[in-house]
């Protein structure tokens, strides 16, 4: 299989069969394509277009394909759908799925496209799921899953088994429950077909199995899926009843969506925002970190502004401030990317003292080394040795302070519960670019008397 | 279930087990504890204490802990084990788990290794396996998967798979091939089990299944798993026969890694480091990039002594190249960082051309914000209007050079092939530093009139 790839050619031909309203081909040219790529097709379709090529599919093609597209396309096209047709989609679609599009809905008509939800069991699983906070194992969570008592036996079981898996589409596991819904344990199918069907599931099942609170939060729940290899795992509510289960797909884009925001988040980007987004959008995420930016280079200017009388005398000592500065944001951004990582995996050991003095011994040698080399160019370019020793000297104690604000600041805001992803990019940049300003012309000063 | 954490009160416990060689407590606290887990605690122990700990699991617990040991743990456990050992743990693994280690063993004891693999059709699979490229679909891929041929009944189907099912941890899909081993399709378990057992499989297969290329890429491989939410897809070579499967756990740790990667290399560490790693491995993983700031910085310090006339008149211009070398920075990694991720993500439409008016669009509005802020402080701060304009302007211009670089360098490395996620972070910052400078001094010469 190639992957599909949307190209303007199919994109444009798309376009066409839309406005001349050439149903019949448009229907056949979706059945060929994925639901998945059905999306990507309307998301870059104008609105109308989207949602009229939207409305021509068949319904269980439909809600597939809305919960695939990008926020903006899906409120478009939903706000061109009756309550009763959004009903008919949640119907199609897993509780979570549906949980999430009703979440999108504007309040003055969720009542009424649940009342039309024609499933009513399906429905009060979707308004239980309502209650979770979207940042939770219970905002994740589906409940759609097999259970079956453990006071049964194998042949009421399998009987139960079959009517439940209807509803499910893939079956990870059955889990075992007690008269009042706790979660007590799995069952291997294994185990479930070559036992006497008389067998109380008692006897059977697995006590073992792992399961996650729900209130978990969603990174949480990915560690622990990721880590030990599963493809789905139950919820509990605080007293061990078993509530619902995340599956493995919905954990991967957990993940992407965190290396995500931590990724923007070090390219100083505030919002979760697409190359494709409009300019508005895109500076709103961009202009506040610049802004803290300038904020940076004027309180750099202030400082540079009160060695004044320097310039005179050593004018070699202001050429190398881009220097310095640059100097020091990369390496604030280098032990701080470090930390950020061993923190998100959870394999920073040791104390934080230890980690700081690590820190401070790997920058004074990569300083010392990156100084000698400073050290010989400046020397040879103007033949101002006093200068050159000042400037190289500044570079390796910037550097150390650099590491060690990298490293602290991160460990630190993760201590007070704060997402230390922030501490990364432009922050880090900014407040090292002061400090190493700050700090390079003292040492110089200091160095050449002045 | 409250996840795994180790602290340094239990790690020092079992530290002192087994320097005690207190084999039975050992023994039954690591019943207690899952493998993933045990591999966290070994990655943190001595050499000889991991040794000593893995050596003394059960076999089957040996293994899977082998698996998720840290590269450097892994290869010292496996010095200090003799062949035959070696062979009965791959014995217990999948064989995509069997083949990594392989690959990992000195070329010289190979050959013995894989003679003393007990199940000898397991290891010619790891041989297969031993073939291709680790960075494809084929080195990802594991040889366990359950296929019936499309002339089979359902009768002989369904005994065959449970033989087949055996040797597979979950079976995800049954494939179809024919008399060739080609796939032809999948075959649903419920329409397996209502169907007549003399049906003829060629009857009831589905023909529509999802599959990869064995030389295609791990990323796309993940690409096409989470956008279609599968979790296995089936591997065909040149010819479209069957060889293989991918698992979504695999694809689980192919997205991090990547995502890892990309943050790294934003954060201009070129090497697969972790915080715990030696000062010498994260020197150099991390000097190279700081060597590329310092020479950056040396050339920005030789354009500076360039104009080295204009610091007796405007002295003040001197104190604004942090700034400007900041936000040039800043604004390249902003726009480069938006690019990698769409191209990561397959979601840059139009062409390049379109992408870099917008991103000077975007780039001018939010220069021409910060530039009047920029105005106003340069102007009150020292009441020279001339200078201040001079400056205010170089930062719009700047800026939006430093837009279209950091807009126009991914995409250039993309189209060559190479990866764009090298020119965010220091790259993006150094090159944009230099022209921000040169760009900034040139513009305020020709203001200034000097």
């Amino acid at each position: 299989m190639t992957p599909f790839k949307l190209t303007d050619e199919l994109l444009a031909e798309i376009e066409l069969l839309i406005e001349s309203r050439k149903d019949t081909a448009l229907k056949s040219l979706m059945e060929e394509i994925h639901y998945a790529d059905i999306a990507e097709i309307a998301n870059d379709l104008s609105e109308d277009s989207a949602t009229y090529l939207i409305k021509l599919l068949n319904s269980d093609k439909t809600s597939d394909v809305l919960i695939e597209l990008d926020d903006d396309v899906r409120e478009a096209i939903l706000n061109n759908m009756s309550s009763k047709e959004i009903a008919g989609e949640l119907d199609e679609l897993d509780t979570d799925d549906a949980a999430d599009i009703i979440g999108e809905l504007p309040q003055e008509i969720v009542e009424e496209v649940i009342s039309e939800i024609e499933d009513r069991e399906h429905a009060r699983d979707i308004v239980d799921l309502l209650r979770y906070h979207e940042n939770s194992a219970g905002g994740l969570m589906a409940k759609e899953l097999v259970k079956v008592n453990e006071n049964w036996n194998v042949l009421t079981c399998v009987k139960e088994m079959r009517a439940q898996a209807e509803n499910v589409t893939r079956v990870h596991s059955i889990y075992v429950v007690d008269d009042d819904d706790k979660l007590k344990g799995r069952l291997s199918l294994k185990d479930l077909l070559t036992t006497s069907t008389k067998s109380p599931i008692k006897d059977i099942y697995i006590p073992k199995v792992d399961r996650v609170n729900v209130n978990e939060k969603p990174e949480e729940v990915a560690k622990i899926m990721s880590k030990y290899d599963l493809e789905a795992i139950p919820v509990v509510d605080e007293i061990g009843r078993l509530v619902g289960r995340i599956t493995i797909d919905d954990i991967v884009d957990v993940i992407k969506e965190e290396a995500e925001k931590d990724y923007q988040l070090a390219a100083g980007i505030s919002q979760d925002v697409e190359a494709d987004d409009s300019i508005w959008e895109l500076t709103r995420a961009r202009l506040p970190w610049l802004f803290l930016g300038l904020m940076g280079g004027i309180g750099a200017a202030a400082i540079m502004g009160g060695f004044e009388e320097m310039i005179s005398k050593h004018a070699i000592l202001f050429f190398f401030t881009p220097l310095i500065a640059a100097m020091a944001g990369n390496v604030g951004v280098q032990s701080s990317a470090i930390i950020v990582q061993g923190l998100a995996n959870d394999d920073l050991k040791g104390s934080i003292s230890n980690r700081l003095i690590k820190e401070m011994l790997l920058a004074a040698l990569n300083g010392i080394i990156l100084a000698m080399v400073l050290l010989l160019f400046t020397w040879f370019w103007k033949g101002n040795f006093p200068a050159a020793v000042a400037i190289s000297i500044s570079l390796v104690v910037v550097i150390v302070v650099a590491g060690i604000i990298g490293t602290f600041i991160p460990l630190f805001l993760n201590k007070r519960g704060i997402d230390p992803a922030i501490a990364t990019g432009p922050f880090i940049t900014t407040s090292n670019d002061i400090f190493g300003i700050l700090i390079y012309f003292w040492i110089a000063k200091v160095i050449l008397g002045i």
